[in-house]
């Protein structure tokens, strides 16, 4: 088990010295790939990596389809800027291919997990023939899936996959020691742009975490459309995390004087130090009001919209 | 058509001398029936019906399993108190048997008036050997019918029954030409307690119509103790109608530090003036956090509790 360096005691330069050098003895002279989501911990592997190997590490930025408008383009612009490149394979029709009649919340994230991991991040491992897979791994994530409330996390372990005989190559987790707070402090300073940071936490099966029921284009799209509107209404809040979500279950609304079986989307905003626990954000009704006018406005289908009014414990952050 | 009579030039006492000796006509020496809901509408029937013909009126109140918390008990002592005796049927067994396995929202209204009128008081009707049948309604539910937003009012019409030859009774309709203001002013010259008027709406399908999918006696048993706690709650707020909502869809919550699939409640409370649109009632975040953890709190298995937003239109008053 590693053992813990609080964002206190962390000293970044010498962390930053300290993971450069093991990641480049373990590496020695063969090549290391990553996955980039645009999440801090991924970014800021991505980051180290390159400090360690440069060229040597290639950077995959796997387009699931479930993403929120235009995340691709922007996460490999901020890499751009710090002189990163990041590869993006577009692996959509895997994904919806993946998740089509899935309805139960486990079995979905499993869907996104094993495509990414076991059919199209795997594959590009093996087709790159890297001797490293560089992973960003907190404590956190341990944590959490000790607990069982996550488990994006030792994946390979998990679907009782040894990557070292199964594929040849080894996993290195640099920040492992570390928590939200000291990966910040470390991306900060790796020279990581301000607004990678400002960007409200999207884990992994992002938008389909979004989705209660089956995850279809079409579903993605709506709540895509919701997310986008939530975000911009709230981007000023000051809240840890928003976000919309659309639910399986039809309610009663009426278009045009007639009766319409509708959708319904929830809006979640928390606030939040470190996500562990968290009470709905103390919006106004002018803002609430809006945001339901919007949403409505904007989606076809959509005749009702809800605001999350529990509190983590016992709720959790995203739906599902 | 019915002509219109207003709030405004309406006389009362003219009005319930009029109905009173039309309602006699119309039964002369034989006897009439009619189903008691507790809500203005039929009970401002029971008491014409009774003032104009005593105890030749049989007055049913069906308890069909999906009402609130003591509603049988406390609608047949409102009428006790004025004299008039109010017969109770246990029909709980049949109502359930009619709803097993049925999700979707018509299908469910349709078994919920099926069981009422053509089974449970169809059979009363019948058997009581009455040669009317009193009904409470009123101008609005011709419109919504009319319009397809409901469908509980006409009911024989609409399931293609003439009552008149099928069963051989006639229907009286004595507060056709009135709207909701009409009825609770002809109610308070009856002498009808206030305490009466001011129990919030709570139209035909009662709690089934705040479950979405399927309604068992656990699911119904959920939900009302959750309207239990909403009503309470906001018993002073002055708002025009609210309610609780068991949602179908399940979310993640946490028990004990595991992750949990549990169930959702919506609230919903409404400023209204006439129900034919409405917006969400401005309450605060204490309250409505309050409501949220007693919800959590007192029913095993709700892990979330969300506020409605939306407005009717598009959004109707209940959920389905």
């Amino acid at each position: 088990m590693a053992t813990e360096i609080t964002a206190q005691e962390l000293n970044t330069e010498a962390f930053i010295n300290e993971k450069v050098k093991e990641i480049r003895e373990a590496v020695g002279e063969d090549t290391a790939i990553n996955a980039l989501s645009g999440g801090v911990d991924s970014s800021v592997v991505t980051m180290l990596g390159h400090r360690a190997l440069g060229n040597r590490l290639r950077t995959i930025f796997v387009e699931n389809g479930i993403m929120r408008e235009g995340e691709a383009e922007q996460v490999v612009g901020f890499f751009r800027e710090l002189g990163v490149t990041v590869e993006v394979v577009d692996a959509r029709d895997e994904f919806f291919a993946a998740m089509a009649g899935i309805t139960d919340p486990e079995e979905k994230r499993e869907a996104v997990t094993q495509t990414f991991y076991r059919d199209v991040f795997g594959r590009l491992v093996k087709e790159s023939q890297a001797k490293c897979l560089l992973q960003g791994t907190i404590l956190t994530d341990i944590d959490e899936t000790v607990a069982g409330i996550k488990r994006q996390h030792n994946v390979f372990e998990q679907l009782g996959i040894d990557p070292q005989t199964t594929f040849g190559y080894r996993i290195l987790e640099p920040l492992i020691q570390l928590r939200k707070d000291g990966v910040r402090k470390v991306g900060e300073a790796l020279g990581l742009q301000t607004e990678l940071f400002k960007r409200i936490p999207f884990p992994g099966p992002a938008l389909a975490a979004r989705v209660i029921g089956e995850v279809t284009r079409e579903r993605i799209a709506v709540v895509r459309k919701a997310n986008m509107i939530v975000e911009k209404k709230l981007k000023d809040s000051g809240a840890f995390q928003y976000m919309a979500i659309l639910h399986e279950d039809r309610v009663t609304g009426m278009r045009n004087g007639k009766r319409d079986f509708g959708q319904q989307i929830e809006v979640r905003c928390w606030d939040s130090v470190d996500a562990r626990t968290a009470t709905p954000t103390r919006l106004s009704f002018e803002t609430l009001e809006a945001i339901a006018d919007e949403i409505i406005h904007e989606i076809p289908g959509v005749v009702s919209v809800t605001y999350n009014i529990a509190t983590k414990p016992p709720s959790t952050i995203e739906a599902i």
